[in-house]
């Protein structure tokens, strides 16, 4: 510690305004309302949210967004004279859209939190960004306040990243969670993290991936510098998974996690695609991303020269995303906003051709023959099995297979033969293993 | 996936000069080489390695590093003509010092990897990168690849951050690590991290926490935008870990790790502090920093609006230290060095007035009144004990306290008046808990 004086340094006025005032909206505003006058002392940015467009002007908001600063008119807004710089809390596509256009074309920066916008028609908005040479910053969009987009974008810019691995989406995490750690099923998991306001009273868009599959998009795109959208991810929820699943799991050392996958694919003639899926796998329970519980996000990212990395933290929640807003809003301020990024056209590997190791179940009639007969199925598509255990269940057995590596393509014809054999019943649980890249 | 074409942008050249060239100067120049082509097309900066400087022009080096570039002149790479940026990779005070000042009032952008030079006259260098408005960055200089010094200055700008808690050595880690999961003793591990070149022969800047205290400083400065060095870090190192308090600690539910905290304490009349300090902790096995084993560092942020963040990754190592400087060459090449962040002197809180739970040992004779008179001289100093266990040792007997919420001082006063007592024959093993912020 030192007693030098600390010199004065000039301080720049930043006007904000703000489209949507929900949860996020209302916690960014109250936090720079209370945190101003510290961040101007420490970064020499005075951000002033001046105005705040909100769809019902007579709804109940937080106290801190008084109605001199509600605004109905959201395109008066993003090009208003009294905004320095535009927030983006609407979500979905448009008005967002036009109004990020908007913006952008009035000569301010944007900050969004829009997972949506970006997984679909984010190449349009970077490339405008980009040609009129302002900041278009999305820290927020995946995976909440975790500094991860910033890390992938600036930190690792120089890195050759292979492959990201993500646990993006807080509600099937919580359900995931709870069957592995309280043993309760499916239905009363969702119930549960309804109650806890964790999960939404239609949960479609989280326990189907969908959510997940938009920040896969995002992931991809920035780890890469390509262009991919929400459509180019292959996807599955967790509907499927019984607990019976992840009890097995548990009794070989994993956990079962919704993952958004991303990697770099190189074939022999060093033709190089991009993979992109969401799906539930099986986690060794030694792998940093098993250990992320309940309404936590993590992204574990593999880089050839910087080797493993994590970053953990809430990935939702008003105050959480707010926070990743406001880092974002002050790298815009203080002129910091991102270079452009070239992003490159990529094909993207389909499906079929992931090779891995799968977890699944066939429930069978019990009787002498039926297990040969099954796995003649899994020999005749060479699909090798790793170890198969034996579970009596009510008037059948349970198989319950792991294989080694094989293709998906092998796999889902397997199983389509499989479920045309006469003795079998039910075909359960596939689960893919994580295991090194492709 | 769209069929866009992508538009030429125009490419910036940066020539690079690079001050000491051992793993991390050497690795860094591989990647510039073997990666220029690639970071060209998609950042539109072309970085060349023109120069390095090395002690010994005749010592053999990696291919990469062709005797053409080499130079003996590190004074005069600093302010060459032909180099646009200066990496300073020497380590130490002095030269490394000098030649930071001369490469910054020549007008380049300086990024390091040198935590001894930050943790000791960063201030100075701070002052001086702010007053030529040029970029100082350093993300190496801590925790290695893990993309944290970006995350606190640049994503969690805006935030308030209550306490950062670190494994930031990976000798001590893992050292740790092994006597926590191979059940061998301080002296076993320690050899066996030399011999896998974890730790150096001489090891003790390691398991003493002098490079974690140093660490800890710049997290500290960084995090609550405050002057502190290296000497205001209280410091204990992991020598005197005994494999019986890693054994204790597990059965009670904890790991025993090397922390540097750092943290915000606000007194009741509102004045702040800040408390620094690096000690071995017991930690509880659910909290995510008990889970990094090995070589691995990782970072735990705890902010008032983002919540909890934890970073993790490869905290040395020459590829991994190398991709984290890239990261800072390519973002002071790209013109998006930080702005000047204001440190104000703050406060540094005593390790006596540190409060939190404790583990200690006491060997004592095994005859009766010897537990009242040591229970005695907790409750003279108002220590209150939360647990104790008595274990039989040749001739006499461990007692194994678990304290509740105590005081530093209080607990050093009992410590210092039990050594006194005729019946105690050796306090061992002092662990702090690590809790919720005091």
């Amino acid at each position: 510690m030192t007693d030098d004086l600390v010199e004065p340094v000039s301080e720049r006025r930043v006007r904000v305004g703000v489209l949507g005032c929900g949860h996020v909206g209302g916690a960014l505003v109250e936090l720079i309302d209370d945190r101003g006058e510290e961040i101007a002392a420490t970064t020499g940015v005075r951000l002033e949210v001046t105005r705040v467009a909100v769809r019902d002007l007579g709804k109940q908001r937080s106290a801190a967004v008084g109605p001199e600063r509600l605004t109905h008119d959201a395109h008066a807004l993003a090009t208003a004279p009294d905004v320095d710089l535009v927030v983006e809390l609407i979500g979905g596509i448009e008005p967002a859209r036009s109004l990020v256009i908007e913006a952008l074309k009035a000569g301010k920066p944007v900050v969004t939190a829009n997972k949506e916008l970006l997984a679909n028609v984010g190449s349009e908005l970077y490339a405008l960004a980009d040609s009129v040479g302002l900041p278009l910053l999305f820290e927020a969009a995946v995976a909440g306040a975790v500094p991860l987009v910033r890390a992938l974008q600036v930190s690792l810019a120089g890195e050759r990243i292979r492959r990201v691995v993500g646990i993006v989406n807080g509600t099937t995490n919580y359900v995931l969670s709870r069957m592995s750690s309280e043993g309760i099923d499916y239905g009363e998991a969702v119930a549960e993290a309804q109650r806890l306001g964790y999960a939404e009273r239609d949960p479609t868009a989280d326990v189907e991936g969908y959510d997940a599959s938009a920040k896969a998009a995002i992931l991809a795109g920035i780890a890469f510098d390509a262009e991919v959208v929400a459509g180019d991810v292959y996807r599955e929820g967790i509907a499927q998974v019984e607990l019976a699943d992840v009890d097995f799991a548990h009794r070989l050392g994993y956990e079962v996690k919704l993952l958004a996958v991303a990697e770099r694919v190189s074939d022999a003639s060093g033709r190089e695609r991009i993979a992109v899926r969401v799906h539930p796998a099986m986690l060794p329970m030694e792998h940093p991303l098993a250990g992320v519980r309940g309404p936590f996000n993590a992204v574990f990212i593999e880089g050839e020269a910087a080797g493993e990395l994590m970053l953990y933290g809430r990935g939702a929640g008003g105050l959480p995303t707010a926070s990743a807003v406001l880092g974002d809003v002050l790298d815009a301020a203080r002129g910091l906003g991102r270079a452009a990024v070239r992003r490159r056209p990529m094909e993207i590997v389909p499906i079929d051709e992931l090779t891995t190791q799968y977890y699944l179940t066939v429930d069978v009639e019990d009787r002498p023959g039926v297990l040969a007969s099954v796995a003649a199925v899994f020999g005749a598509h060479r699909v090798s099995i790793r170890s198969m255990e034996q579970i009596e269940i009510g008037g059948g057995a349970r198989l319950v297979f792991i294989t080694h590596t094989a293709r998906e393509s092998a796999v889902q014809a397997t199983l389509s033969e499989l479920s045309a054999l006469e003795a079998v019943e039910r075909i359960g649980g596939l689960l893919r293993v994580l295991g090194p890249e492709s």
